[in-house]
């Protein structure tokens, strides 16, 4: 580390009274640790990590990183996929470990108030336990903490019934950048007393102050879940199909991945094919299986489907275990392919326009890099698609980058035509921020900039994320 | 109408160049009609009624309106109960009747580009004919206009199940303070690029920035509405009962009004009470009635809230007339009282506080004006109560808002300690805007004037509505 990411001994010692001795952190592996997340593309460089217990000492650090202008970042899980959460440029970090409470549970409600650092499959299993559901969910729920969640309004693989981060956020606790606690929403329900403000926060990836605790929605337990995997020959069936169900009955996930995604997948993990016929594609349908009528409809939807030759074959889960084993086939993708160095991207467009957007990336991917493979799988029933470009065995990596790079530019430039999203549930952080103005107008961007003014006019709050 | 409020000749040439010779009008009725809503407390005193007919026109106003600082309202069913779309101090109005279009169905997106000044029921009658629902309803949906709905954030009758305007908007277009033109988000359904501003413009009243289109989501169609009326003894036995049905079916409605509210219902319209039975409070809840266990499940939650001592009578609607005469018991409270000059407030607080949040304010009420009669009814699934305070026969007008007014400042006493808002669902406007801080620290107030600094910075927009 060089010099300059050293704060100087009076700092260090106010963050010290502020947290306490050994809630300061300055080894190197905590600060390789907490400075980077997921992405691990930049070198990480914090100059100190700190871990508040509560709102006072959030704000007292906050204040004093105003007094001196020192950059502060915020680390939850670090599961982002946009480097929100990388420190590498001397900046302090905020670990929101150990605010990890989970309090005032209130059943007519259905609310509860989390602290920044609960874990997300921590808030899951406590609804659970109270007979109720927390409906945002995705494959790095067991490390990503609430605040994180917030921050990037994480998505995820219900939000066609469910909804994003945002709907369950009912009341938001923020230290703004300069260092003021504001209390946003109260958990009211219905509260259309001046501007939203919470909503601004929400997917702020804590540019504008950070989140320290949050009172969140719970609902109803689904019942009876049960999923259909199909096989489906060609991309523009799999709208085909999602129309045909969506029409008559309500889906709780609706999710795509390719046989290149399968075929990977299973030979990776401890998994079989849902079923022998193979398809280009395969979609996985989940709804509540509550009445006998409701399977029956499902099977004769499924029937309508194969008759009009949008699938080949298909499967229908009849126990748990059979619906956690569907549900891998799509939700190990990630981790499976992570070991080819997959270049991704997070983008979406409006549904009824994915098959030619699909379409049209591909082209150009292909035609400019035929050794290059392609492995698609997402959201499909909300537009979000994950493009994930396999980096071949034999080509360098760094190589790879800069080609992905060029990709890149052409990638955004069929998302800008197709007026879609250069990040529809990651967020943009570092690395998506040079191709924001693929989706978001010079003058919407000039807003933004001056939004954040309003809330941290020191510029002290994740600086460099978004936008420079 | 003082001459301080008449517009120079070259302005008032500039905007009959902008929408035509006969979309701008001068004439009193017309200054009368466009510059009041629904709450006819303030005296309405435009300078001149615009009716632009383009996105264009919108923006030439705007500027036009920047470059000599005029103050500019935003006028859609003008059916709002807090004065935001009135003009008593001069401003231009600015009337969306004149674009009212409704176009790019996409059936697969399920959603729908709408001008502003789409009403609320063509869009609704759009829907149903396409099979699809919108489902924001409330009782001036007939009048009321889309841009309105967006800039108050409107709520209604079911919201329990459907959540507020802002659930359904998936793009937006706006003019901003300055002129420039937003395109936001696309009508996307997941897009983390970014700062979301479309949802600081959803509630703002027009003081940001004018909502000139607006894509809107629709749903599937509910099928076999069915509402059961209750008659329930005990204010917090409505809590119980709400409880009993949540916890096992997904209700689409749960409102309440008392006995006083029902009896002048069906005293001046032509209805019967749901039964003989009379009780303090009716509940009036709502589901869809898909299978037979359906039905026997909410009988079997009846029955079960009948034995607890929480319910004395109940009924079933059979039918869609029945369903809509069970719903005229609610839905026409509010007409019925007019006759009554009613002091009107919108408060909410989190649902499990209700009854107590109830209690103060009716023993507050009594206690000083024992003459004044209460009619509580309400969205209670949401924690929204409309509190209604009857004027004496007797009474001088003015005397009688005076004592409201003295009331008023009690009643957001018992706001501010039960965390609640001083309007739940009908916006701050001119009316409520002195109670505010009863909701928003002082703190956020702050920052909502910078924020509309960013977004208005020669202060035109709907100027003094929300704060001054």
């Amino acid at each position: 580390m060089s010099d300059q990411f050293t704060l100087s001994a009076a700092v260090l010692q106010t963050l010290r009274d502020i947290v306490g001795e050994d809630k300061v952190r300055l080894d190197a592996e905590s600060l390789d640790t907490y400075g980077k997340d997921w992405t691990k593309v930049h070198v990480p460089k914090p100059s100190a990590i700190v871990f508040p217990k509560t709102v006072e000492q959030v704000q007292a650090i906050v204040r004093l990183a105003n007094e001196h202008e020192l950059a502060l970042v915020p680390s939850g899980g670090r599961t982002g996929l946009s480097g929100g959460a990388v420190a590498a440029y001397g900046e302090i970090v905020v670990a929101f470990d150990a605010m990890n409470q989970i309090s005032d549970f209130n059943p007519v409600d259905r609310s509860v108030v989390c602290q920044a650092g609960v874990i997300t499959e921590q808030l899951q299993q406590f609804a659970q336990e109270q007979g109720l559901f927390y409906p945002v969910d995705f494959a790095s729920s067991g490390s990503s903490q609430i605040g994180g969640n917030i921050g990037t309004n994480a998505g995820g693989i219900k939000v066609i019934k469910y909804g994003m981060t945002r709907e369950w956020v009912a009341g938001l606790k923020i230290v703004t950048g300069s260092g003021d606690i504001l209390d946003l929403n109260n958990g009211l329900a219905k509260n259309n007393a001046g501007y939203d403000l919470r909503q601004l926060f929400i997917g702020a990836e804590g540019t504008l102050g950070f989140v320290v605790e949050a009172t969140m929605r719970l609902t109803r337990q689904p019942s009876n879940l049960t999923a259909l995997v199909l096989g489906v020959p060609e991309f523009s069936a799999i709208m085909d199909v999602l129309n045909t169900f969506q029409s008559d009955m309500d889906l709780t996930a609706f999710e795509f991945f390719s046989e290149k995604a399968l075929e990977k997948v299973v030979t990776h993990n401890d998994l079989r094919r849902p079923f022998e016929t193979k398809a280009e594609y395969y979609a996985l349908l989940e709804f509540e299986n509550t009445h006998e009528d409701t399977e029956s409809l499902a099977m004769t939807l499924f029937e309508r489907c194969v008759e009009e030759g949008w699938v080949l074959d298909g499967t229908m889960s009849q126990s748990i275990d059979q619906l956690k084993n569907l549900w891998r086939l799509r939700e190990d993708i990630s981790e499976t392919i992570s070991q080819w160095t997959p270049y991704k991207n997070d983008l979406s467009t409006v549904v009824s326009r994915v098959p030619g957007f699909l379409q049209e990336i591909e082209t150009i991917v292909n035609k400019n890099y035929p050794d290059f493979e392609i492995i698609w799988f997402g959201h499909i029933g909300d537009g979000n698609v994950h493009l994930n470009i396999l980096k071949p065995d034999e080509l360098d990596k760094e190589i790879f980058l800069e080609q992905c790079n060029r990709v890149s530019r052409w990638i955004f430039e069929i998302v800008e035509k197709y007026r879609g999203s250069v990040s529809a549930e990651h967020g943009v952080g570092l690395l998506k921020k040079s191709y924001l103005p693929y989706s978001r107008s010079h003058t919407e961007i000039a807003l933004m900039k001056q939004v954040k003014q309003v809330f941290d006019p020191k510029g002290i709050m994740n600086p460099g994320k978004i936008f420079d």
